[in-house]
C-alpha cells in the first residue's frame, strides 16, 4: 500500500487517497488466516458449507460464517442457494477470488519451502 | 496445506505429517495483516523500530513488538542492536523474509487491481 506521489489534479489525488484507504481496508479484511485458508479450500472448485468447514481444519462455525459472508460481500466468493429440501448452499470463487488464490498458493509454497529454516530458527531463539 | 498421499515408509509419513502441522502453524503466525504489513514495510531495507511503526499505519506499540518478536523467532527478520547511547535497534528481512515479501507484494498488487470490483460488490451486497 505504498504512498503514491503525483503531480495530478486535486481530484486525482483525492481518488488515489480514497483508493489507498479502501485498499488498506480490503487488505485488512482478507489478510487473516481463516479468510486465506477458505480461499485456498475453494481453489479446486465449488464446495458446500460443511465441506469448506472440513477442509479448513479448526475453524468454528461462527468464524466460517463470518468469513464467508465477508468474502461474499467483497465479491470474492459466490454463494448459490439451491431450492432443495433442505436448501443446498454452495460457495464458489469468483475470478478475483481465483486471482487471490494464486497469491495464497504462493504463501503456502513459501511455508513448505522454508519450514526447515523456520524450525531451526525457532530452536535457536528459544534456547 | 493440502494433504499429501504417498506410499513411503512410516517414518516418511510421520515426517510429512509433522511438516504439515508445523506448516499450518507457521501459516497461522504469518497470515495476519500486521505481520504481512511489517514484512512489506521492511521490503526496501533496514528500518528502526520507530520507522517500522511509522510505515505500518495504525499498529500499536504492543502489536508491533509482538509481531517483530514472532518474525525474529521464525527467522524472517534479523534484529541488530547497535551499542550506542541510547542503543539503536534495527530490523532487516532475512532471505526467507524477502521471499515472503514477494508473495505479500502479490497480495498488495491484487488489492490495487480489484479495488473497483470489490467496491462495486460491497455496494450491491449492502443494498
Amino acid at each position: 500500500m505504498g504512498t503514491k506521489q503525483l503531480n495530478g489534479s486535486a481530484a486525482d489525488e483525492a481518488d488515489l487517497t480514497r483508493a489507498d484507504s479502501l485498499g488498506r481496508e480490503i487488505f485488512s479484511d482478507i489478510a487473516n488466516k481463516w479468510a486465506l485458508l477458505i480461499i485456498e479450500s475453494l481453489g479446486d472448485g465449488t464446495l458446500r458449507f460443511s465441506e469448506v468447514r472440513n477442509a479448513v481444519q479448526g475453524i468454528s462455525h461462527k468464524m466460517l460464517t463470518q468469513n464467508l459472508r465477508m468474502l461474499e460481500r467483497n465479491g470474492l466468493v459466490d454463494r448459490t442457494v439451491h431450492p432443495t429440501v433442505p436448501p443446498r448452499v454452495e460457495y464458489t470463487l469468483t475470478e478475483p477470488g481465483q486471482a487471490l488464490r494464486a497469491t495464497v498458493d504462493g504463501m503456502c509454497d513459501w511455508t513448505h519451502r522454508y519450514v526447515g529454516h523456520i524450525e531451526a530458527s525457532r530452536h535457536r531463539f528459544d534456547s
